[in-house]
């Protein structure tokens, strides 16, 4: 419904990635806790690219963003020297948080999706992203 | 139904943590990730109680598990020296995968649950899970 | 020289733990800087165990540690589902610093030595410990 | 001795990297042991640069690298969101091991430092590298 979900500005965002000894494990592939790491980087990467400065928007105004929930599936183990990119597509702008959709792919292969729902928060109680940065996820 | 779904002999496992350092991040609280090693410490643990070994079962028989998808929800964040326990109530043992139902619990504080697909696998392919240790999960 | 170095009440402190999938790397064994992990809780529970809270310590005097130098040696490595235990010998109390000599083993092997040394600091500078928290590590 | 260390071809490499919410603790800055994460991220990729695959040069050969000793100093932290570079100065292949000088910048500011001594190993023992890889790291 118009004026309820917000569109994001910056429809899709990847981020390149390279797979190290530290993200597998001893079964020989990335250890599945790794990926959750991999989307976070792309998440951090996705705000940043929308404009917003995160230790900024906290500082000047207390709001953070806080992981609340996930629907994760592991498809296809990544390997050690792997190029995978993080895909973060946003879904949805609600009042206190947004869905983003993610992916993570080694060329066409998609190893690994996510529905992430972020919350948005104030000393510790959900809030409305302000203004000023509402405005970096595009026109309502 | 009876015959598909198998009861575990164990009904619910506890394994007590401590966080550290290591779990942490700068927004002060546990990072979000952490709490998956967490949950694979408490299924590891769990199926060690279970009876099962798993590098002698992948030894003898070429199977071993892998986690194939998840719900998690974050309610409440730990935090440094918080003493955790890990509880794992086995869901379904299906053919070739079970579910497990686990919670994160600071005293009777929930602070994270997931729901987990384990997939039981040989050579990259979905497998029973041999007689003589589907025993070790209970009676059909 | 005495009245110079301290000496710690508590002269050896052994801490047991387990290694996990978290801890491995696709090489198969323990990933060298999950060793520094253990470590740490090593000397977190050293100093727990010698009566000081470090939240405590920082909020009530805004003292706190820091890893300032470690010389490690990875002789043997440790394996998934091993039990280690972590011990932690405090070597020397200094004015604004303390030097602890670790070692992590499995049974009567030796896998890790470190010798760890860690700063104390107040407002990101060297401070001498507190004399109440001073007391815990034992007479001048 | 000439002739017994090699001088590498490459004489001094730097990759770099972002700060992530993965590689911070509660204490506001990185954790101590994720610059180790680093410093192996700028080994590997020397490596890669040097020409040598690691996973062919085990597969063929079945030499690989192992991290044996480390002396490191933290000398500033970095933080959230810091832009680093790992710069990666090989000293001296020796006859079963290689000896490299590492730094971790922010800029002009150096944060970290590290001498680490990587063992060449088959089946557990130290060896050569063969000598089609050990011509990747230079002239005699």
């Amino acid at each position: 419904m118009a004026g309820w979900d917000w569109n994001f500005e910056l429809t899709q965002h990847s981020f390149p990635l390279r797979v190290y000894y530290e993200d597998t494990d001893f079964s020989g592939v990335v250890y599945h806790a790794s990926y959750l790491r991999f989307l976070e980087r792309g998440r951090t990467e996705f705000i940043r690219a929308c404009g917003i400065d995160q230790q900024k928007l906290h500082r000047e105004t207390g709001v953070y963003f806080v992981v609340r929930r996930m629907e994760i599936d592991w498809i296809k183990p990544a390997l050690m020297d792997d190029e995978l990119v993080v895909e973060t597509a946003p879904a949805t702008l609600r009042g206190a948080s947004m869905i983003l959709s993610q992916r993570i792919l080694r060329g066409d292969e998609v190893l690994t999706t996510a529905e992430v729902v972020v919350a948005i928060l104030k000393d510790g109680r959900p809030t409305r992203l302000p203004d000023s940065f509402r405005a970096a996820f595009g026109p309502s």
